[in-house]
């Protein structure tokens, strides 16, 4: 028996891989996590919240170590994310890179996996990295040579019991919208944007990836930008 | 410029990590730490405090996430840790495993590293995992196929300016107590018992491990042991 355990934000990403998660596995053995390090867009816990219990799986939300600032966590340098797409950003660190994000977070839901499992169950983590975080080392733990070294980790670590899936790896923002769509994922239960208002702001480097997304896919958005 | 954040437990393997950073980048350029994950044995933290304190060099505990109950946290199952040493406890997971620790503690670590450095620093994080540790994947999360992958995830995951340092991976605890004692180590400032009583209980695993290491590397013990 395997069960799969899904690191949800809330955002597009995440959703996709949650009902990619249930599509392999039935959704009776998923079991969904969000993590609230700080951020201040908190709005993102509840749009989780709300699809997990429309689709009638179980979410939790798990407190995150303490954590140093940043501009995700940190209302004077959230400020300071800019008005720009990811693409016109360039090289380098990202101006809303939180430190080693990723790497707590699935350090933080493989140990709740492990503790999870019975008897001779196995995990799966599923986590919504893809191409375009990647892309220009803007994230680097959304590469795959990060992922990888992760899921070493992972496995090797819980004594070969928790596998980490990343099926978005390689796909475009783009892709994983159509991919989501297939799935059927709610989006107007989805939520992206890094300032964290009632309205997603519409020019932030991730608003502007979602809206891009939506409209180079063919899909609906139900988001309403403010901008 | 490079500097080095030590994990430091306060037992007798991340204090000689500790005075081999001193050693290998000078005392001002260390910073330790110490995790508070809900462990029982909350005194090593006491210990740890004391070491850094005596050393001149600044310890910050740093709270971990939320975590799973193990008996290393649940008073309930830390009666269960047998009174056997780790070589009479055979293959397989340790009685005192706790999920996915090193990975939570590495992740966690790496962050703070991360947001410590100014301007070109780099960074090398200090673990102190040993070969015994590694012996019949007793603990999975001590053995150098688990700490390269995880070098090579806090290598990727901070563009590539923190390192993993894991000096003592092929050392036998013998040799641990033979390298600290050559580095100036004050044992009596270190604590290992997982019952986290005022004195070492003498009896649990690591207790044991301790007091054969002193004796095996022919090093005085300063340690009090209850048995």
């Amino acid at each position: 028996m395997t069960k799969a355990y899904v690191l949800l934000s809330g955002g597009v990403d995440s959703s996709t891989c949650l009902y990619q998660a249930c599509k392999d596995f039935g959704k009776e053995n998923v079991k969904a996590y969000s993590v609230d390090y700080g951020q201040l867009h908190r709005k993102e816990m509840q749009y989780a919240a709300r699809m997990c219990s429309q689709l009638g799986i179980p979410h939790t939300i798990l407190k995150m170590s303490e954590q140093p600032a940043s501009p995700l966590t940190d209302t004077t340098q959230n400020e300071a994310i800019p008005d720009k797409s990811y693409n016109d950003l360039g090289q380098g660190v990202s101006p809303s890179y939180h430190h080693y994000r990723n790497g707590q977070l699935l350090s933080l839901l493989t140990a709740h996996a492990s503790a999870d499992l019975k008897g001779d169950e196995t995990g799966v983590i599923y986590a919504g990295q893809h191409a375009e975080d990647a892309a220009n080392w803007a994230y680097p733990d959304c590469t795959a040579e990060f992922l990888g070294a992760q899921a070493n980790a992972i496995f090797i670590g819980t004594y070969f019991r928790v596998r980490l899936s990343t099926p978005l790896t390689w796909l475009q923002k783009t892709d994983v919208v159509k991919l989501g769509e297939s799935l059927g994922v709610p989006w107007e239960l989805t939520y992206s944007c890094y300032h964290g208002k009632d309205l997603h702001c519409g020019v932030c480097p991730t608003c502007r990836s979602r809206k891009e997304a939506f409209i180079a896919a063919g899909v609906n958005d139900p988001t309403h930008y403010a901008a």
